[in-house]
């Protein structure tokens, strides 16, 4: 009997580094299949349908949400970006852990539809941080980058929704961090219980 | 604000190598304090009273049994052992993480007085391998094995009510897996949730 793999959600606010982590941890861990979302947006320079997302037309994804066929989905202005539900699901049941890597409101859907799901809130060092380095972007007026860190601070509030909360102000340590939750999570009694007993007994 | 120490607990079926993990993780994490019993047994050679355990006279012991300051207690045959709770309590809200290496009843003892600590169930890597280590010792009868086996099933069963289990086939590769799990317990949101809005809100 095999241990089923587990569903991991790295979340945060937006510039906490949710991104440089998850590269890192697949790195160190390169049999973690890492989720492709699907999204309506055009495909820009260079990126492959299947590798960097799932390019569907908006009737075709409206199909797919009404037939539940997403972990969780949004539509950002007139975009939908979602996780497409089959693959990942057939993944865990096979033992392979899967990593997805979207927002907050995302992460609670999933949690929602996946309660097993392990939660990882993305903590940045400081808000200030997060300030600098969403303006080291350089790409946002200054009322959005109050709006952002209005967002953080909203966020923030709600970390007792995930599981845990790692702060990003050393990629390495926040990296080890995860691999630790990683085995730790498989460790509990609650998603070995069948195989234990079979075991044993 | 300050995190509150773990309270760890390491249990299982006896022969199933709690006490070498626990001098294992003890000498890479020499800050974990050891809880020590108190007992109604009298001193073998060379034990210390506070260092082995607490030795009290039954009267004392079954007057802080009413003034309910153990932690767990158990009666076998003549003499009481138990983990007297205010040292515990005072390391833990000063940020120690504490040590409890006890039987499977004190182990479900705790939970219920205690539920923020982390059980951690030990596994032998095999019931077979449980018996010859029982046997190994030399000490007990054919019929005392079988009895200890049967206890040792019986305790497997129960695993559900533990938090981790860890199986004890490589002592390294075990005592790793309990550092894994303090760590990640460590970064659980509902022990932080204080100290996180604390900082960033």
């Amino acid at each position: 009997m095999k241990q089923k793999g587990l569903l991991i959600v790295i979340s945060g606010p937006s510039g906490a580094g949710k991104g440089t982590i998850c590269r890192a941890l697949i790195e160190k861990r390169p049999k973690i299949h890492v989720s492709v979302s699907a999204t309506t947006r055009n495909p820009r320079k260079g990126e492959e349908d299947g590798i960097n997302y799932y390019f569907l037309s908006k009737e075709t994804f409206e199909f797919r949400i009404q037939r539940e066929e997403f972990l969780e989905y949004a539509r950002v202005y007139d975009n939908y970006y979602g996780t497409p539900k089959k693959n990942v699901l057939k993944r865990l049941e096979k033992g392979e852990d899967v990593l997805l890597e979207i927002d907050t409101e995302g992460a609670l859907q999933v949690k929602e539809q996946f309660p097993e799901g392990v939660l990882i809130f993305i903590l940045p060092p400081k808000l200030e941080d997060l300030k600098s380095r969403i303006k080291g972007r350089g790409t946002e007026t200054e009322a959005d980058i109050k709006k952002r860190l209005d967002c953080a601070k909203e966020e923030i509030q709600r970390i007792h929704e995930y599981h845990y909360g790692v702060v990003n102000d050393d990629v390495d340590r926040a990296t080890r961090d995860v691999e630790a939750i990683l085995r730790s999570e498989k460790l509990k009694t609650n998603r070995n219980y069948q195989e234990i007993i079979h075991q044993y007994l």
